[in-house]
């Protein structure tokens, strides 16, 4: 940043970021900041922010590119001059909504951005599965050359539980290996169903799918004891979506048993994760790190740097 | 097998069976040859025959479904009543043709089946090394939560060395994901390339790919010092094709300059392979394994069968 006369400084919009690592990975995002003329406060702390250091980071500024640090009530009222924040993200559940609104603050998020990222890195998990990569890769490492039969996708049955923009674009990637999609997603208007697309009901869907993977919204358990008992002997589980939709003492069993052969996780319902599941080879587990790549890092950052821009009433030539 | 009385043994057409997993997959192929009244001899050693042993193991045999032993002169002229050989796979390196020929004995293969597997197990890899898959599963496996920014495959730059059947099928199904395609094969009829094909030279293409894979036949080193040191610095090596394509201590040394950011191979110059490659945990190694799905066995021993039997000149109802 240029340092600016303090005359010059009172009349500049001040946009704070709380994001850790926001135009690291281009500088593209900040320098839409920088020709827009506004004043830019980085997170110092290179974390995550606690309630107190949002308090302080928020003081005087105008809008906030946020991440998930905590923006209670408590926060937002000790930042009077604040009227955007822009999620650098989908999740808005770390925003007192209320307060906002009540205080007249503007929020935003980037529902687009994700979307590919999650949807490539769901499918890469579901090949590497098929394909047994992991133990295959660890096995020559350590000199044994293990030859084993995998599964092509063609063919291969995969229920999407929720079909949201994610779930679409997961079957539109597998499409071309010819994997068929079941659908089951209470929310889901049928119309907007597409060849090839057969819509289950969980029942239906569970006892014949080679693949089960959630895409789905909310909090509440889908996968429990009883819908495990349903799932097909040897499937295979993939959850992108949240940590608290699969009950992880029924898959703990599920895999101990063989009917889960087995999975991908991404999310957990404590994160970062240390629990049981660690010790289960056949469980690919990656650090909720199905949005990152550059492509959607760089498409988040610029979606929220035009909210909050937009927010804010700056108007920029891009 | 059900025995059989020696009377009608004699009528019988005999088939050997050399490959060392024929039918276990799916027992459709054996199926096929007890429909077809064929008697069957399979191979009694569970791996690769030695000349000696194939020699006897092609005793009195009319046809034989062949892995890749050695089908030498040697062995082909013991074996005077041999009239069909029918790869199960692609190669024939394995057999004489020259002495095939001179004694008539009829030599096919299976050049449909494998292409499917080995395009999808490309793509797995590429997947796997764009999205840190190996290093972040083993991290948590081991209890770190580390995240780590990947690559998405959109606008990726992946250059094709030799384009048949399974180069084309990896672009195929790379296509969804916006990776673009340079393309180099000397063999190339450029009428038959599609949108968003570029046909580049080598010189062209090295420096500009962040991704190259390697699809061509033959056995003549292709990567060597002079084309590593016109790769573009961090990009991806992919070998699903042959071993002696590329020059290994080459590769090693681009390795260690950190030019080749990570790479995947499934074929080495000598397999089982124990060369000092397993010591780069940023190279991804699977064991000659691009053919190894259930769809793709199937598929190749049901095409050998019906090579065979076709050779045979034996009528089958399916």
């Amino acid at each position: 940043m240029t340092v600016v006369a303090k005359e010059e400084n009172l009349t500049k919009v001040r946009i704070a970021i709380s994001t850790s690592s926001f135009g690291e990975i281009d500088a593209a995002p900040l320098e839409m900041l920088e020709a827009a003329s506004v004043e830019v406060a980085a997170n110092p702390y290179g974390r995550r922010l606690t309630e107190s250091e949002a308090i302080d980071h928020l003081k005087d500024v105008d809008g906030l590119l946020a991440g998930v640090e905590p923006l209670t009530r408590r926060v937002l009222e000790s930042a009077p001059t604040l009227r955007a924040i822009a999620r650098v993200g989908i999740g808005i559940a770390n925003v007192d909504l209320e307060a906002a609104r009540e205080q007249g603050i503007k929020v935003s998020n980037t529902p687009e951005g994700p979307s590919t990222a999650v949807a490539e890195m769901t499918v890469t998990a579901l090949l590497a599965l098929c394909r047994n990569l992991v133990p295959a890769n660890a096995a020559l490492h350590a000199g044994r050359w293990q030859k084993s039969i995998g599964m092509g996708l063609e063919g291969l049955k995969v229920l999407f539980i929720g079909y949201g923009r994610i779930g679409r674009q997961v079957h539109d990637l597998l499409k071309g290996f010819g994997a068929i999609a079941l659908v089951y997603d209470p929310y889901l208007d049928s119309a907007t169903l597409k060849q090839g697309e057969t819509q289950v009901s969980l029942a239906e869907g569970l006892p014949q799918a080679d693949v089960v993977t959630i895409h789905a919204a909310g909090n509440q358990t889908i996968l429990r004891p009883d819908e495990f008992a349903q799932i097909q002997n040897g499937a295979l589980l993939l959850n992108s979506a949240r940590g608290e939709l699969v009950d992880e003492a029924a898959l703990i069993a599920a895999l101990e048993s063989g009917k889960i052969k087995g999975a991908w996780l991404d999310v957990f319902r404590e994160e970062p994760y240390s629990g049981k599941l660690l010790e289960y080879d056949q469980v690919l587990l990656t650090p909720h790190a199905g949005t990152y790549t550059r492509q959607c890092r760089l498409s988040i950052e610029t979606a929220a740097v035009r909210n909050v821009l937009r927010d804010l009433e700056i108007s920029t030539e891009s």
